[in-house]
């Protein structure tokens, strides 16, 4: 998916920006990146130190003497525009719109258009979009910069190229250790129970409330079988009070 | 969702990185900014202009000496880290963790975490938090700055707020107990330490990690507060060994 997606820089008139747009599409494993009628002679210094790590991607930019040229190749032309027109648009959101280019055919690619920083696309360039979108942000300062902008639409698409993710392992499992089976937590809740009894510390009320509380809480971690041996070892440690105290005393 | 969260800038160098930070969270509808023990003095016209039109979220940034000061009123307290742990923590990816927190109790808060641009969070400070998110960037350049992390994260919390979807309660909140904060968690910690500590059980070879270990534990299962202090009364009845067994004497 991320082959097929090119990020088009309209007018852009600070070379920064450019830079910074490099980096968010790097790190998001994006790589084709178009400028059209830019603004702002290339190679810049502010270009290259805003993109950091991506200045290959910044040299490699082609450029276009308009928007047109530049999305010559594409199926699905996606403007950005924050302006609401007076003529709708088909608008996706930049999650709707990952899942779009998704759906693409394989051969198919797409574009993703950036306008100048202040205007934004002109009506002329707008119309040559087959989409717009729209990133929801909060109504009371919506304004994005054109770096964040590409960073919210170039995580998206990643999010979107790396689906189906793999389910996330419930509960724990860490480090490659099995997870505790049945028997050993009911071993520790039995130790643990006894342990409490002979204290007066589940006497009182209700002690199978109270273990069933303990239950969830260790049930909703899942321990592995080391954290059950930890939990059996402190659970030692706290008993051999006595014995500790004696040998202690055996000491002085 | 949104009141509800906090993003912590750790030892921040940077002003403008503030700044940025600070526009991301206004820009997605975030208003709640603390800076732990900053590198850099503020006011600063560098956090003042990269901030935009949120100049007012920096000006009313809370500041804190450590991160713990920081987010004592939280109940899920999640770092951004790139590196990996040789002790793995209970991860996430940004939008399992928009999920996580969507899932919290209404009055519990959560903390988002930055650590300092260079060099990340210390391992104290990792080991405080209750869940990492990494976020998966191009492993062929996955190092984003703050501000691009920040965007991400601040993005999918604000999708995830506007998601219509009732999440189903994942993890923890039960019987409509409030989580415990992390202030609550640590006190458990420290006296447990205390204890274990007295009775040679961390002397042994490296205590810190065993504790680490615990601490995992039991982030990942976010006790409420009445669990929480289920686990101070068993530490307690099982600290009362010898208190417990002068009145048996007395009573036989």
């Amino acid at each position: 998916l991320l082959d097929r997606v090119r990020f088009v820089l309209v007018g852009t008139t600070h070379p920064g920006n450019i830079g910074a747009c490099a980096r968010a599409m790097k790190n998001m494993g994006l790589g084709d990146l178009a400028l059209a009628r830019p603004a702002c002679g290339l190679p810049h210094p502010d270009a290259d130190a805003l993109a950091a790590g991506a200045v290959e991607l910044v040299r490699r930019a082609t450029i276009h003497p308009t928007l047109e040229a530049a999305v010559a190749d594409c199926a699905l032309v996606v403007g950005t525009s924050s302006r609401r027109r007076s003529l709708a648009w088909p608008e996706l959101e930049p999650r709707g719109l990952a899942a779009a280019i998704r759906a693409l055919p394989a051969d198919a690619r797409a574009a993703v258009v950036f306008g100048p920083e202040r205007i934004g696309l002109d009506n002329d360039e707008l119309a040559r979009c087959t989409h717009l979108v729209v990133i929801p942000a909060n109504p009371e300062y919506a304004a994005l910069n054109l770096a964040q902008a590409a960073q919210i639409l170039a995580w998206e698409l990643r999010m979107s190229s790396l689906a189906p993710a793999a389910p996330p392992p419930a509960g724990a499992s860490f480090d490659g250790m099995p997870l505790a089976s049945h028997a050993e937590l009911e071993a520790y809740y039995a130790r643990l129970e006894a342990a409490l009894r002979a204290r007066g510390f589940l006497a009182a009320d209700n002690p199978r409330h109270l273990m069933k509380r303990i239950r969830r809480l260790y049930g909703r971690a899942l321990p592995d079988r080391n954290e059950i041996n930890i939990l059996q070892g402190m659970l030692t440690a706290l008993l051999d009070d006595a014995a500790q105290a004696g040998k202690d005393g055996g000491n002085t």
